[in-house]
């Protein structure tokens, strides 16, 4: 072997078959779930034409948006003045007309407008595919990671939400992961500012906001003062901030601070209906009132969900709202939606962290045949057909090598039982068995194989 | 609604929900007899190093790869002197550094080489991922596309090529297509060759044979005479070729042509060995033995199979081979591989075609719950949440509307069941319970429903 060793782009990951396996038993669980609650599945390309991504994340995001080099004699299409001037980001538009998806929600909003004809509304839909963002990479963030998403597009009721509560509070049981989801409302935060004087610095509140969790109240503090907020509604905000009461005391508390607001009213009358009907539904992970929940996404205009592991500090592993005019941008408008996407790679990590997978997760080949030579080879062959009849995953050691070296593969890859067979079993018709964990071994015919390796 | 209509790159698809469910199936298919034969799962990311698969398709596959431009200053590393050229070719190398993976073969090679240490040979992998190119787009051919592969790396022994043939044919019984399955092998090839003193023509030979399907016999003549294939070598190709006997044959006569070259009488020797051992382990579809069949791809040096649908006019769903060094061009060699890929979107195509999707494959949900006011959707929600308990897919229409357009939406829909319950079933503590496609009605308690709808 060389000493070239091949690599993959940073930020990118080989799955070997356990990581694989614990992977879709996640998109599984998701999966299973959605389809219950009658969410239908659909795919889009991972080329979108780059014209539909760029403007949708902001300044920031069309930098972070992989976009693919047009076939053929690419250069050509660029105008030389631009060709003369050398500038990246004007050259961009000539030498690239797709780019990969950067999240799913963008493609679903496209979508939509493209198929409108042939969806019925309300339109539930879930996707689980990868997304691609140029980021820098970092423990737990990859370039390429997948994203499972649900939206109901095209209803207002706010029902909508608190299914997806319920369906996030499954998901999470299902999986074994103990959850505390949090509720928040751009509505009630429309009214803290509106209250406070600022209605017109809303943005400047929620990104703050955003950041309290990792960097605390004194630094959120300097920020607002330095958007220009007045001392005086800092101190407010941060009193309704500090509340820790029940769900109920809360929002009464936040109600009588907003009761001036006719949005803020709203928000409280929202998130108190959405709660009612989560109630009903059952759920049985925490629901947390988080009033500095504020979610950057500025298309959210309604209820924001965020959802983080109970016991285990890592960023939040779902997150969701509703938004009033997502296909807008495609020129389709009233089309109310609300949705909430899932990290398949942060749920992976804590699943890793708190050791939740089931054992039986990656398992892979239960039974192995064993040969000596061509003639036991031919003998087993009918066993090994007879097995995935029987639907038993079972393979035969394909080289004639020393038995060693055979059970060294059953060993290594954790495979349960093996199956030798030599001349005196053929003699009489038989085959012996052995349990790799506990040395027994049994002398079977066909039947009596299948029969002990299914039980 | 806007006029714009918003698209997406040509030669891509959405797929909506009943397409994505038939894929699903088949898909679903292919790997559960994947698992059953010890093939385990790897996923590879859609990004490779341009580096990787350049130079692994030939000049021709080098224009179809869709490369990705970098990120940040990507016109800073041009070369002055290629910069003034303006040359594409050129120029690629400095702007690109990853592209779209081309096929699932080379970047295996590339995995196996990478992760060697951490995998046991023989390394059985199966992967399901989707490819780009930058083909032509046009009738059943895409430029993104699924493939579906499996490979056994690491050994020698011809059980592997005859367990290939027994996937298959498990494959597409379970999918109800009547396939031929088609075997060579390269080595018969070249003893032809030798024979006929065409030997160091080999490649010309299998270039033109490998047209045989579409073009017919005499196009292939004027190739093979133009190649400077003299016409004595092209008639006994040609008196072999037109055997159409039992598979002995067959390759009786073929075995008796290539009797002086060594290499002929070893593809002649793994034939009849592959095809006793597929013979033991039970194939149900038909075996064809074809000396046109060539596979355009040079890297292969044993077996070659292909499989196409019976009854229908369209080309190759399947097709493999034994390949000597893959690995080889990443620093790894002596490691023989043996595999086989499935076209998932030929045989969609097929499966439409004929008709062969099972009815449940895209059926969503079972039961719509239907209410008057927000006094019955309170009343409902338990029954809901009592129907996902038992694993029913459910949904409860989210907004107040008028009954005729939430029975509308359960027929577009296509939902068997559909509850109503009013102030009298309310009452009662009953639900109404509706068979969509009989028009039947029954009065049922929470659990009545759920067994009834169960059944």
């Amino acid at each position: 072997m060389s000493t070239y060793k091949p690599s993959i782009p940073k930020g990118t990951r080989d799955f070997l078959p356990e990581q694989y396996s614990k992977r879709k038993y996640i998109f599984n669980t998701i999966e299973r779930v959605f389809k219950r609650y009658g969410f239908k599945p659909i795919e889009t390309p991972a080329m979108e034409l780059l014209s539909t991504l760029t403007g949708k994340y902001g300044d920031e995001g069309d930098k972070l948006i992989f976009k693919i080099l047009n076939s053929g004699d690419f250069l050509q299409s660029v105008p030389t003045t631009t060709y003369e001037k050398r500038d990246n980001i004007s050259f961009i538009p000539h030498i690239c007309e797709k780019a990969l998806r950067y999240d799913l929600t963008v493609p679903f909003a496209r979508f939509v407008v493209q198929h409108y004809n042939e969806l019925s509304f309300p339109f539930k839909r879930y996707q689980i595919q990868p997304v691609w963002r140029a980021d820098r990479p970092q423990k737990g963030r990859y370039r390429e990671f997948y994203q499972c998403d649900i939206d109901v597009i095209g209803s207002n009721s706010l029902l909508n939400e608190a299914e997806l509560i319920k369906i996030t509070d499954d998901i999470f049981t299902h999986l074994g992961i103990d959850v505390i989801i949090k509720i928040n409302n751009r509505k009630i935060l429309a009214g803290i500012a509106e209250v406070c004087g600022i209605g017109d610095k809303l943005i400047a509140l929620t990104t703050a906001l955003d950041k309290l969790d990792k960097q605390g109240w004194d630094m959120i503090e300097q920020e607002l003062l330095s958007k220009e907020i007045p001392e005086d509604a800092v101190i407010k905000i941060r009193e309704l901030l500090v509340l820790k009461d029940s769900i109920t005391d809360m929002l009464d508390a936040v109600s009588e601070f907003v009761k001036t607001s006719e949005t803020g009213r709203t928000g409280i009358a929202e998130t108190k209906e959405i709660l009612k009907y989560a109630k009903l539904l059952g759920i049985k992970n925490h629901i947390e009132f988080d009033m500095s929940l504020a979610r950057g996404l500025n298309y959210y205009t309604g209820a924001i969900l965020e959802v983080k592991a109970r016991t285990l500090e890592m960023g939040s592993i779902s997150g969701g709202g509703r938004y009033d005019d997502l296909t807008g941008i495609f020129g389709l408008n009233n089309m109310s939606g609300v949705g909430i996407s899932y990290g398949a790679d942060r749920i992976y990590d804590v699943m890793e962290s708190l050791n939740l997978f089931p054992e039986t997760v990656s398992s892979f080949t239960h039974v192995l045949i064993c040969h000596l030579d061509q003639y036991t080879l031919c003998y087993c062959l009918p066993l090994l057909q007879a097995l995935h009849q029987h639907n038993i995953a079972a393979e035969i050691y394909p080289d004639t090598v020393k038995m060693k070296k055979q059970l060294s593969y059953a060993d290594k890859n954790c495979i349960k039982y093996v199956v030798i067979a030599g001349s005196e079993e053929m003699s009489k018709n038989v085959f012996t068995l052995k349990d790799m964990s506990t040395s027994e071994q049994w002398l079977l015919s066909l039947d009596g194989v299948i029969e002990k390796v299914r039980s």
